[in-house]
């Protein structure tokens, strides 16, 4: 298998640690003969602009992505890795996702934005809007994307800390890259 | 000014009257001469898979995007929409964002996970997880997407319901795309 370079998009880059999760995340791609690319190296120092830049460059080179859509913030995925997976999904590129959370998108809403209510079939959330019920782990134009691209989502729950950084699914999705 | 198709997205369509407000968006447009593609119309009766082949189709086929980026179900916006958005900024088309929030993201990362806890002039929110200070109204690869497309993003306060619809911000972005 050829040496893939991997974007690794997530909200890892707001971590106290950022740089160990991303080193760590980095170090398993180059075990596997990849290469991980990780916008953390973009952040700190620069205004805005010049990160959005340099994170568009990664991407524009980057093969395939690796997607971290644990929830954050809420019942979804980080805003910026989700604008990264659409990016990436426009360029025809193989998206791969991975998650520290088994419960579905609509189990983590009624959760966050629950008591739910139940009308003619249709489920909604606290404030009267519709929760989607695909069984999916996020939006369906989420999972759909990754499906449609060839990739795939893995969830586990993580053990380790900081959860956010998923280690053990972005192992099992990495892992799996081979296999593609 | 050339008729355009415009993409209309965001999260109307998990509201109860969905269609009512599609239909009032799409008549906006036609007002302004340009053609509004609504995703609801792809909605109900589909599975994922055909819903999400639609709603890529009415991408592939618009000129521009519109995003309502009104927070839903947390401090960020509709991760379909941004799924969206970011789909569309890879295929260089204009894009512009409207809201009923001007607070700032920060602002509102705030309210909805605080307290908050500055540590070397960084801001972390109650999970100890940073959050971002660039004053904009979303993450910055969003913020900075719509700037770099040549189109602009609009807040303002919604007084209609449903507030979700953010009907004031939504025409006054529509009528600002004339003049670009």
């Amino acid at each position: 298998m050829r040496k893939l370079k991997l974007y690794l998009a997530g909200p890892d880059v707001f971590l106290r640690d950022a740089t160990d999760v991303g080193r760590w995340k980095q170090a398993q791609c180059r075990a596997l003969g990849h290469e991980g690319l990780y916008p953390l190296d973009n952040h700190l120092p620069k205004d805005a602009v010049a990160i959005f830049a340099a994170n568009r460059a990664l991407m524009d080179c980057a093969d395939a992505g690796l997607f971290n859509l644990s929830p954050f913030r809420g019942p979804s995925a980080d805003a910026g890795t989700i604008f990264e997976l659409g990016y990436m999904a426009a360029q025809g590129k193989p998206l791969f996702g991975y998650s520290n959370e088994r419960a579905s998108y609509a189990e983590r809403a009624a959760q966050t934005h629950g008591p739910t209510v139940e009308q003619d079939g249709v489920l909604h959330d606290r404030d009267g809007h519709i929760i989607e019920r695909f069984a999916q782990s996020e939006n369906l134009m989420i999972s759909k994307a990754i499906r449609a691209s060839g990739g795939l989502f893995v969830a586990m729950a993580e053990r380790e800390e900081p959860k956010l950084a998923s280690y053990g699914a972005f192992v099992a999705c990495l892992t799996a890259i081979e296999n593609i």
